[in-house]
């Protein structure tokens, strides 16, 4: 079952590229020449994204046939074949940029990822995504993440609740802002309270959130922290926490460190389009 | 008149993150409650995308309103404060990390691309993008990268021809393939050819296209290319550039550069909000 | 902020309704005429979906005005005026059938809820809904049965776990079905489990869910359930239950109740518009 | 040739239930696990809607087979089954809801409209529904109540005129009405005037709508309207006919009676999922 | 009420006309320059579709003002201003060519219908379009025709049933086509039936039709069909019917005449836009 | 590969007419009744549009197969049979209307087109299209027109620059307009100025265009026109050119000559069903 919470960045990113046709290929490609080409790892990466070529295809043309060579989450190395792809000519060379522009951004995503985890690999920590991810594509980078290796942090502002400085002071303290979610949401919510200070921690832990955030702290609160907080929540790690600091940050004993910069830095990994001859 | 071709993609941002409500702020925010926020910059920048800002507000919510501080284009320092977002707290909460993540990419293509355009400043040679753009994002990144002071290679498929070598292949040579081409289409599209060794030139050139692409050729090639090519057709150099290596390749004469870089690897910048008390 | 999730569904009802134009007011209704009504509660009623109304008519007429006379959420007696609405005559009448359709039912929900509600107020438990909700109707609905003083269970099938039986089956039991999820899901996703016979709560509490659903259980069982489950996780009571058997269900000590009826039983009630002279 | 008008409403069914993936079934369903269900009816009912199970699988997994066992509008008893459902069992597991929910309310319209029909079988009447459908159901709760024997009233505002008192009281009277529409439309719109009184009757019937509705009448105000009207035109009876008092309504010589009750009041019927082991 | 159905194929033309953005305007016209133009008849016309310059304008930018000077339906003559449009002069250039291109088209239907409709307007006949409009354009073309004092024959294959030979065959007969028709549809559809011959009109009437249409009829049999059917049903002729032929068809006593020609064959009207100084 | 840019207007000529489905088809004919139909010149045309019937077909019903029976840009002459359209009987009956009036359209403009440019087919011109097409119809019609032999001006305002008088005026000159957009675009965009007077060509030409359009201008003057452009700039005459007058014009030496007329002014061509026995 094929990811259909893609296809419509698939079909924009389709749109834009490809507009009222591909000119080029119209004037040069004899409409029954076949053609096949791989993609090609060009460094040593994570691979991520092959549904995306697959329905990138799809939607183009029904008659092109892609074979995965690898499944995602394997690491390549320098030269790994991907993904073949093969049949018309024109829809293959029509497609090429949008695949790959596809499969470049996910695999990116999923091998810096995958380095993060490793770095943490052997400490009883958990690597979590944040919401920072490219607008249209949360989808996609959500699922890259978990393909490197870490977890998910929420989806979006709908499916947990996560209670920052400007709710607490809106609603009048820690205590009434836990409160009154607690009011509000259903017992299949997750209910998470930040805090900058171990002074609010006490107060957090009153209203029994089932986990607690620890926003932008120094490694010496985050461990005090974590000593106040454990068992009665789960502790999270947050702000601006990068692949050269996340060991020190996991070290504190934290449950869950979460990174921005897995979705919105990433460097990019080169994948390139090998034909047939 | 904003740009309406970027609602889609605005929609479906606030759709991924927002989905069925966004259930904390609709625990603890009174609904009359009303805030103010500003967008600062948290490091140097080139600050692009405050319509992205605006147009998003304009869908949450049409009584949010969004004052720039700065237009698009300029060079913020850090500290700069860029917009000022006022208007019902639930709705200033609710949309913030949509509007930040549009203009934090939309801000790292500008500030990169205007850091590669002052590399060659002073020379005759113009900084263009290419197709490696973020799928879904080619209306704003191309608006970015104009901005940041370079202009736009051709914007999809369909507004130019650009030749490549699956093209010369299946069309039986570079000869061939110009010959189709100028069959094919009308006086107002452009097309360009891409060689990727000297010896075709000659043959490129006899096909009168307006602009010839070297494809990943060495420095001393490209130098020898230019002066086969000038002062018949424009030459633009392609593959791989980056910002350390696009003085030398300007230096060898060509008329444009073209860099996926600008789009695909800029380095990340920080922008936050700061609530007003 | 009125609640944007629901404009497709509005959306629809009105290209159904409407089609081609109103045939009947456009032979009639002269361009110019205005007109007012209101909507009135034909029978005591829970009110619940005036967000609706006015969404309608902001698709059909933005020079409508519709007035709220009452919150949602009120218990509106036989006679009480709901909203009232004033414009031109045409678009009134245009929209009036889809406007009463939408607020006739979700007031239906809200008020079967409130009766629910009221039947066990005085236990420690809390009325849940399921996801046995009218398609295309989940965001309205899920509202409509907060107003009427309940919690939703969880939104859908991508915001919280729930492990049927299948699920276990396919798994290869309750413990490695935990497993599985715990290992899949991040912290911020709330994981129930669901069993219909005693000997399974020892495994499933094994696995450390946040709860325990018990599938059509007798009384006796679920009294015995509630002993062996608490305080280790929290205990929702479901399947077939209906206002008149709601409060038996409530006094054996299970935490949440959850009713498919709330949703796709809701007896009718009747709103009329009264025109003014 | 299924009904493709069906088809947004089913989308969006799956959107608001699926989400972003279910992630039960992703953590626990092995990928090429196959599996098979059958919808069995758990009381009598007459079955509609399995063409809304095939949309909802084709939407959700092409490689899902679905096999009716009995067509649309047969009277099924307890335990019959309706319909297979087979392929990967994590499709299966995914879209049982969605397709559940559909089938069992548009059962519930077929199972009344038919009781209601049999009601009145042998009286010279036909049997109508209104526009007191659910939003965005329209199509097919018509065709529910075709399925259970009954006949259509106009689909919505477009294809039919029905004047009723606010249009007369615009037009200044039942005879300029009539004159108005009869100016407007062409040959094949049907024209029917509501009247509440017997003395509007001669003036309706001068200006030779093709039928006249009656609205809220007494029975024997019926009966002398039938007297009055027949042969020029036929004659409906409308307002508040519940399946209790259609047979007394029926009875007074109207040639059709249209009941909301069909579409808002149909009550539930069950419809269960039976996993094959 | 502006046409709201009319907004699906605005929006469409803005977008294949605007695309990627006004390329020239953006870079002539500076961003706070203000301008007006005038739409003004070239030659004698009917003025249709100043609603689709509106609605043209509020999509592409709110800022726009348009003022209609002559309502739709009006004969304007040569050099007759029919609307002032004014606001950012960059927003008028970018939309003039499509809010041109609808109201020439619409225009050109308005003007050749009141041609036809003046050329029986003594008769007592009523002129009719049919289901031979331009894709995309039903809404506006049938609108047209309205405007140029014609009526429409049905919308589309939903609101109407009009039995042609194929459906005749299929049935098995006039006769049986009749029955099953009559079976299946309420009170609210008309029943039209195709003939072609003399002969197949006793059988028609057996079955009671509204009306019977004459395809392709030479004017004799026309008049004999007339005679036949009168006053049991009313009479169409269609087929080939032109502004030259309309008058002789009219004279045989059909009720109407119906021409594919109004819609597929008006011929273009010029309309231009003059800019003020 | 189909060309799924006219999907968008083939859908919404489908919902158009057949609404809610078509009731004359549902009544009459049996549901697996096949039948088989062929499309038949009713006079000399050019064939231009067998697409759009496929894929009307494959939106309506899969089951259905078309076969060409000749290709597009072939000249047929009375009687040729263009496909044949052949699968379930109601289907075919459903979509014969709206396939008919994409053939009919299309074929109307290929068949004028190939009138025009057999016109001047001995002289060094090249006959383009205008924007002045069909709103909504773009893609299809400039299609129609290459299938007709001619080539296509630019699809839109954003894939070349036409710089008009208004464009002129308020950048303050020929010279100045043509400055801003040089520094506005990048080498893949095309630069074209139109003028109405010889004394504009020196400072147009002193702007570097790649073409000049002369608007409206009589013929000695575009021959004087073509003497001072060449061969520093093509030359397209442009403004009111007919059937009969594009052979003066194009004998005056200009490069193309461009006619809203091929594509707002085709006559219709008729094409009809003939159904198999």
């Amino acid at each position: 079952m094929l990811p259909r919470q893609w296809l419509p960045l698939i079909q924009m990113a389709l749109e834009e590229d490809i507009g009222q046709g591909d000119l080029t290929t119209l004037a040069t490609i004899p409409p029954d020449a076949r053609g096949r080409f791989e993609f090609v790892a060009r460094q040593p990466l994570v691979v991520c994204g092959l549904d995306a070529v697959e329905l990138t295809y799809q939607i183009l043309d029904p008659a092109v046939r892609v074979t995965r060579l690898i499944p995602d989450g394997t690491r390549a190395e320098k030269g790994a074949r991907l993904a073949r792809i093969e049949g018309p000519a024109a829809s293959l060379l029509s497609g090429e940029r949008v695949a790959l522009n596809f499969v470049q951004h996910l695999s990116a995503i999923a091998t810096i990822t995958r380095q993060v985890v490793e770095l943490v690999a052997d400490l009883p920590v958990t690597v979590l995504d944040t919401r920072k991810t490219t607008p249209g594509w949360r989808p996609m980078e959500k699922y890259a993440v978990r393909v490197g290796g870490a977890k998910n942090h929420r989806y979006g502002l709908s499916d947990a609740i996560l209670i920052k400085d400007n709710h607490i002071a809106a609603a009048g303290g820690i205590g009434p802002a836990l409160e009154r979610v607690r009011q509000t949401v259903g017992p299949t919510v997750v209910i998470e309270i930040e805090v900058d200070r171990l002074e609010q921690i006490p107060e957090a832990l009153a209203g029994r959130p089932h986990g607690i955030l620890l926003d932008n702290m120094d490694l010496e609160s985050m461990r005090q922290a974590v000593a106040m907080i454990h068992p009665h929540a789960w502790v999270e790690a947050s702000g601006g926490i990068r692949p050269e600091t996340v060991r020190a940050v996991a070290e504190t004993g934290v449950d869950f460190v979460s990174l921005g910069y897995l979705t919105h830095s990433a460097p990019a990994v080169d994948i390139g389009a090998d034909w047939a001859d």
